[in-house]
């Protein structure tokens, strides 16, 4: 990993698994770090960390506890999915209030976006390509759709304001693969760990896109900017195949590259179409 | 104009400009309608209509206005470009309680969405290409915005539950055209009654998106699904290129779709890119 | 118990004493269960039961909760003397979205009344009569005044638009007697889970009242709806008398039925009146 | 009418027709008024009279107009048939805050309730008995089911803390007549200031209810408290009968003493029975 | 009036009384100006003016409006008395809004602050000396409360921020004075005018405090921070003597600087004593 | 200590930490206490009290539970620094409410406020006075901004009303002394009980402020009211001398006399004066 950043970094959600282990991993690079969620930090302190305890519906201290840093890693909010209301407050007002922050500092943010803003894609079958950076947004749930809502207010400031953004549309984040689609979508720690040094460290980013896997053979996922950001992924799923790839979900989860989160509460007739666009 | 639709057609927003043209016109063509607004209903009542003053953010309240209609007509909530906590209850929790309306009653969605969508779109110059249907969203505020969370709720609504939806990016409705990018973004009433009738009536939609747009040879847009809705645009904004052509906004409203939505608050140091995934 | 229902039922509460009781016994019995709480579900979930967690302030999670189910066990709430803006959200908006839900899908209510909504009548001394169920409302605080409000609210459901329900007004339903007034008013756990299967089969009840509690000789209830309902207790609190007659309350507990809840900050100089409308 | 009170008197909805109406007569008649409503009072204020704009909601603030005041008249709160999230805060918390106020003055409640909570009895037919004040709550819609539980939190104060209350099931309060119901229902302005003027008068009350209509030949209602208010009307609708009995409503509103409050989204298959608790 | 300010100036409240009169005054001037309200700007916008109509409860949209500013004028907010709930937000989380935004932007605050603030103190006898800056605060009502917090609000920007503040202890600004105390009190709206203008061009301020009144031989107050603002009044309320000395408020009001706020529910048994701290 | 106090009393923030400790000792001592906090209390109730768990914010509440008493001990609330709109419900709503409840029930208040109302005076070097009662305000956060507001909100009602109140400006209550700062602030838990006790005992109290910490040589603070309440402090921190005299904060912690709260995000470029309204 490069040097620490110059600046500060704000890192939202910072109580999460993803929180955690990134303020962790940052913190020992040498970062300064400023750590925020509306649950208390349930660890030692990294040296030189700072922890404000606070709602995402809170904007003039989420905009205070901003200031003076070079980029906001957003990784707060609701992070399954929810009945609309409990998304609604820290979704989508705490998308509002952290790209105003990243405007007034003339800051960089990364944002924790998902695959489910594109769950609805089917996944691909055999020979069939994968799905690029520009493909539409298909969002598998509420929470999803908080996640492409982000990616457009990411698109909105920068064509309006030039705040730089990079969505991560992360696929699963977990300390190894646990079940077979995971051998598409799965993260490991240090890939997220070195893929949020990069976008940081970055010399230019504009409005970027990266899809958030390890390197797996078997991902859905084809062209992103991750040479804008300089990243590539070191880890792979497959060494976790013997493991996992009996472990199937249903029909629906199956089909769609949401997985289970495709299969809440579906209530469809017919498979959605192919084309996002097409009747049928 | 086709039969009057068999069941009743709620419509949002009535007490609005366009709301109220819509009752009057689709109500003197034999619908049976149920109006609803914030603001007390200023005309006489279409014959068979009722009218029920309600927020749209009192789900419960909408999701019984709505029982036994076939048709969704959402023209309600904020129209213009507002601070965001002004947007957030009208508009997002707006949308989540039609499109749960929707869902309960298997009723089409006719959504008022809007050219702010892709307002970050620059204006084709002589000889390039119009904009087709699958352009991605650039919203041009936070207007915008709410209107692309909306055809996105609509997308996850018709993937998962199958509820079909048409999204009108209406361009410039009024009366007629008053400055010069209306030459090419104007929507006529007429024309806006004949698209809400043939989207209530078209036998299947899925989820379709139209540039609700008149007939103008200057139109900034091209492919959409108006052949699967059966409606063509019969009016034209160049009767009153003489009267408009040279009233002109500032540069940053004539380089963009979204005209002076796009300059408030304007604050790049160089013109977004062309290509919404560009660095610069 | 008769066979399980032929649709889901839903059950308000799942989380507290009488909800987890009720999951357990009816999932064991292979009732199809929806279970909500604004708490987690401590237990493991009942073979093919869902849970999920919402507050009964959001009105359309809970009508989407409801969707398809053939009746609901209305449980939720607050359970106890509260302060009375503790009451009005889970309690007062609670039973509307109940009913709104029970409306939409033609489903029936059994609604976890309270002898608390009747406190004020007092108890009936030897020889004198037993509390009927056309008895006036003598709520005696803020949580009985709930429990009446939604009985009524059950009339008028009923009234307007043929919602069926059953109205349990609980005695003290605990694993066994606690003290001397249990002997009239307790209510076995067999006997409510048997009364609360009696009322989903039913094939008609109409606006129902019942007295719930257990075959106890001392009881201070009479006639009610147990016939239409085909449900008779079959415990008896007797068997407890030895351990509990001597537990008596303060004066004010020992007269009116709802016991220590009617001396909760009693403040009247002389008992209030036998017949409710009395002058004194 | 009597001499004026002792103390002070309250009025809410001092805004509104009635409230205004009241004002005015109960100023010239000496009375030492404290007017207040969340809508300015539009009228000159009565000799010694104080107007203070407040929410019901805001239970403090109503605590404090009411100190040293010997009755309250509670005209306040929404008036006709709303959706039930407009009826929650002033309606429901505006009671509890009313009741407290009484509770720490020891003064008494005069409340505005109405026929609609009730409304679901049939009206009855030649030859048949009239209702009398214990028959059964049978709200006709949101509003009159906050009346009915502003007469239950009236008795529970009764019952808990010996605070008088009188309830006006009031018909329809209006200069004269206006459709053929109201040859029953019909109170006449200079009946209703004598009433309040008594129930204000009286020396005891207790828990008191009633029928609030003028002397009307035609009336539903019987047996009430009006000999403990020392009440008896003058006025009669029948003066008017030729002049609007043929002015009929829809069957459910000719049935039902709610009248078109009764039919207001009605959806049962067939009418309710008569009596309350039965099957049909 | 000096040269206009080399950065924007944003005026709250610029729909009330005092805000519309400085937006006139100030834009004619040649002030760049931010105006804000929640109501709607009345007037002809000043050239060069900005109007956003917002609440002062929404601070992310306040921080907004004054980014870029080199002074803000507070003059939003509740500007009379009125119960504590009304007052709360708009003046007690306002003025953290407006510290914020002042503190973000490195701005100057001019506060319209109020004798309210102080209007307990009695009114100067003959030769007895009149009210220096560090009088006691004693508030005469919530409204005076707000301003006194908005004060020490300033004195914490200012100890812990190096915020620069001035703080107007308006008296009566009007456009001439109407009774007997404001030939104490008065403020011109002239002397307004040069006052606010002597605010923004002073070269440092730290946390100021003005008797912002006009050159009134009977005023009562004295030693304040005017040489370090390079302000003096030009007019004087004497010119009005004949027109308003008769005109006099209760014992109470006249007792007391505050005047008529003073005695809005007085109910001391005698008068408060003339030092805040002692004890009669 | 005196005898118990005829009348019961209440205590807010009854489960705190120092609540805690009073409510067992005046408990003991055979105080009749009703206890309230918004978390449960943890402890045995002491004899003869009350515990009712409510929010501050909810004043109709707060107003029942002060009835009949004749002290209210006001400890609850936000006790350490937040971001201020943690601090604007408890702290600010509910001192209105904790006044007018004592306004209601001619009761004294005993406040818990802070030295961090004055924390931004300097501490007094070597033979500088201390500081007396009238110094200004000069708090050093939005904590003791809170403190202030309640202190002047005590101004205001004992002005208005007469209400009494006793303003406990507490330095550092502690089981004992943990830092060198300490040695000037520390209040005993032994101290603060006769403090309290002595507060409600006194015959008259007027607006009364005392700065309570125990008998430290080293104290910052001089003249209070001490002699009007009959108080002395019998502890001292010197006993704890060497186990904490090098355990110093930051530069600006040991600058001001709010300690560490003066440091938190302090942001000027040069020390603020020690004069509070010296320009530097």
């Amino acid at each position: 990993m490069s040097a620490p950043p110059p600046k500060p970094v704000l890192l939202t959600g910072a109580s999460g698994n993803l929180g955690r282990m990134l303020a962790r991993e940052l913190g020992a690079a040498g970062w300064t770090l400023r750590l925020t969620d509306i649950a208390p930090f349930p660890d030692p302190l990294p040296p030189g960390a700072v922890f404000v305890r606070a709602d995402l519906n809170d904007g003039v201290a989420l905009l205070r506890q901003a200031e003076g840093c070079g980029a906001l890693l957003h990784f707060g909010g609701v992070s399954v999915e929810r009945p609309f209301e409990e998304v609604l407050g820290p979704n989508l007002r705490g998308l509002y209030h952290v790209y105003e922050a990243a405007r007034r500092e003339r800051a960089r943010v990364v944002f924790a976006s998902s695959n489910h803003a594109i769950g609805f894609h089917e996944r691909p079958r055999e020979g069939e390509p994968r799905l690029d950076l520009d493909c539409a947004f298909r969002p598998d749930g509420y929470y999803g759709l908080s996640k492409a809502y982000g990616e457009l207010m990411g698109r909105l400031y920068w064509d309006k304001h030039g705040v730089e953004n990079v969505n991560l549309r992360i696929g699963s984040c977990f300390p190894k693969p646990t079940d077979a689609r995971m051998l598409a979508t799965w993260l490991s720690y240090p890939d997220l760990v070195r893929l949020v040094a990069a976008c940081v460290a970055a010399p230019r980013t504009g409005h970027a896109v990266i899809w958030a896997c390890s390197d797996n053979p078997r991902s859905f996922w084809g062209r992103d900017h991750r040479e804008r950001i300089g990243w590539r992924p070191r880890d792979s799923a497959e060494a976790y195949r013997a493991e996992v790839e009996g472990r199937l979900g249903d029909p629906v989860a199956e089909r769609y590259q949401g997985g289970a989160y495709a299969s809440i509460e579906y209530s469809r007739a017919a498979p959605s179409p192919r084309d996002p666009f097409a009747l049928e």
